[in-house]
């Protein structure tokens, strides 16, 4: 089934599911949407925004929703419920900071950027330091030896994080670690070179 | 396995998941924190926060896994993928709602309630309810005739907007007699009785 994912020509909340796609090298169309063609698009939307799945006659909405319905298909949704339900408050704890870290970006950059490099971001990280070490098994993913839709989300939290404070991971090795290896897989190695040609804007406003 | 869900006293993050085990006759501690005993658990939770549902030696913590993993337990998931995801994005757009109802209530309550009865709401609203029109078999439920998650975070949803809105429902017949229907269920009815008595705040700080 031929595949089409719209979001606008920023990684924004399209990004982790470009990363998934291009990791397990799912064909699909990359519909990035001009800034100019948003009205035409945005009352088709079940919730007036993107990103949008379409597969088929199928259209799921809601970054969290396809990232999930792709982890099911993909099997990076852990193999157990035990494993399942820990990608998925994983997941969302990198939401949580993501929701802090667009809230400075889009409200409050100029006077909150360093605030939230200096005490918001340390915390956050450190948290999700130690939840990283819960499976002692090799400690390569999320989950430790399973992949997961949640690395995808963690690869680009910290990519982005990194362009906004380059030495945020100096405290936090599993972390810094994770993401040096998730750069080298193959599939994601090209993918960042293809993307390093376009050099999309991390947010909307151009902030990062 | 012995059940514990630790939320605060108020209806907020915790209330789907007191009324999913509520109406799934799930033995549980509902074990309500006072503000005076948060300092003491606050450390303690993965992300510093709750509600956090312990089961034997697992916590977990994030409201959404939390449903979504009581969700699989208890057949309220969907039964194929189809239904899953169906249920997934209904989820994530009351989730939207909810943020917006929230970020209103503590931080611009005041001036913001009569725009956000006015403007936001029927807008929102409109869009669940053409969407609650997707399963056209029976319409009882989120996913049609499949019973899930989102049905108990809808129907909270529905409730705590007709504290702030009385009639915020009269423009959406589908969803009004989902609410009406839902508090109808034998096991909600006796849960929204004892509810009563107790009479918790919706809210954190006391708004509604
Ligand atoms: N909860 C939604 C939020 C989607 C969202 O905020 N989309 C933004 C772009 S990141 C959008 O479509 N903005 C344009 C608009 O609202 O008109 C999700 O996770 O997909
Ligand atoms: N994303 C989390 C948010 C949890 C959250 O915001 N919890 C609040 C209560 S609704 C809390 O614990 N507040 C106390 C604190 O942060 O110290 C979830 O969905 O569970």
């Amino acid at each position: 089934m031929a595949l089409k994912l719209s979001y606008f020509q920023t990684r924004g909340l399209g990004e982790p599911i470009r990363l998934l796609l291009a990791d397990k090298q799912v064909p699909f169309e990359d519909h990035r949407l001009s800034r100019d063609e948003w009205p035409e698009y945005k009352p088709k939307m079940i919730f007036g925004q993107v990103p949008c799945l379409i597969s088929g006659d199928e259209e799921l909405v809601q970054s969290a929703a396809i990232l999930r319905h792709l982890g099911r298909l993909h099997g990076l949704n852990g193999s157990n419920e035990t494993e399942t339900k820990f990608i998925d408050m994983f997941y969302e704890g990198i939401r949580d900071l993501h929701n802090k870290y667009v809230a400075m970006i889009y409200q409050n950059y100029e006077n909150g950027k360093e605030p939230y490099i200096k005490n918001t971001l340390p915390e956050e990280l450190a948290r999700l330091e130690k939840l990283f070490h819960t499976y002692k098994n090799g400690e390569q993913y999320v989950a430790g030896s399973a992949e997961s839709y949640a690395d995808y989300v963690l690869f680009e939290e910290l990519d982005i994080h990194l362009i906004l404070s380059p030495t945020c991971l100096d405290g936090t090795p599993a972390l810094k670690k994770f993401h040096e290896r998730f750069a080298e897989r193959p599939n994601i190695k090209s993918y960042l070179n293809k993307r390093a040609a376009i050099n999309p804007a991390v947010n909307g406003n151009g902030k990062q």
